[in-house]
């Protein structure tokens, strides 16, 4: 898959936030993906759970920022950016990693307390 | 472990490359690490291994620079930083796995070609 195939799934993932539209969680998640964000918290198992998680962003009107340039290795890509809530602002670093499919196989939002800034 | 103990983990790593300091790389590491840079080559596993990969590091005199500040999350740490060379610069994603001892017990750097500006 090429750099620009890996871009293309954190800028599907943005647009998700944009229009709030779950179904391109749907396309960009496999079926049986994993999830856990923050780092550390109840993993969220299998896109049902997955879509759940991310109706509760949607609802809150996050909406994504890239800070920098992803960065794609093997069959990951891992990237730092923005959610910019009205009131707040979260800074993650996530990494995707992307099965034979294309698709998201799971998910790891690293952040924590001293990344939010309000 | 508190977000300053993690963060001033990150922070000894710089140190090693400002002084190419190995003794720095043995204290922070656990003698059954296993590291991964890029994410996609093959593995280091073990102090001695990871050492001499830093060795080579050191020589080349490639020194750090944290681009964003550290995201601490579960028992892990990530960070955005340029390793910065003569003729380039790459800008990676590092995620340190912390373990029970406050040592680093894997190490993940993600980065590709895209990430290497000359």
């Amino acid at each position: 898959m090429s750099y620009e195939a890996f871009k293309g799934i954190v800028d599907r993932y943005v647009e998700a936030f944009d229009k709030g539209d779950e179904t391109i969680i749907r396309d960009i998640y496999a079926d049986d993906a994993v999830l856990e964000d923050p780092v550390g918290s109840d993993v969220k198992q299998g896109i049902e759970a997955i879509v759940e998680f991310y109706r509760q962003g949607f609802a809150s009107g996050a909406k994504l920022k890239l800070t920098q340039p992803v960065r794609v290795a093997g069959n990951t890509v891992a990237f730092a950016f923005d959610v910019v809530l009205d009131d707040m602002t979260i800074s993650p670093i996530d990494v995707f990693e992307i099965n034979g499919d294309g698709k998201i196989q799971s998910m790891k939002a690293y952040w924590g307390p001293e990344n939010i800034q309000s």
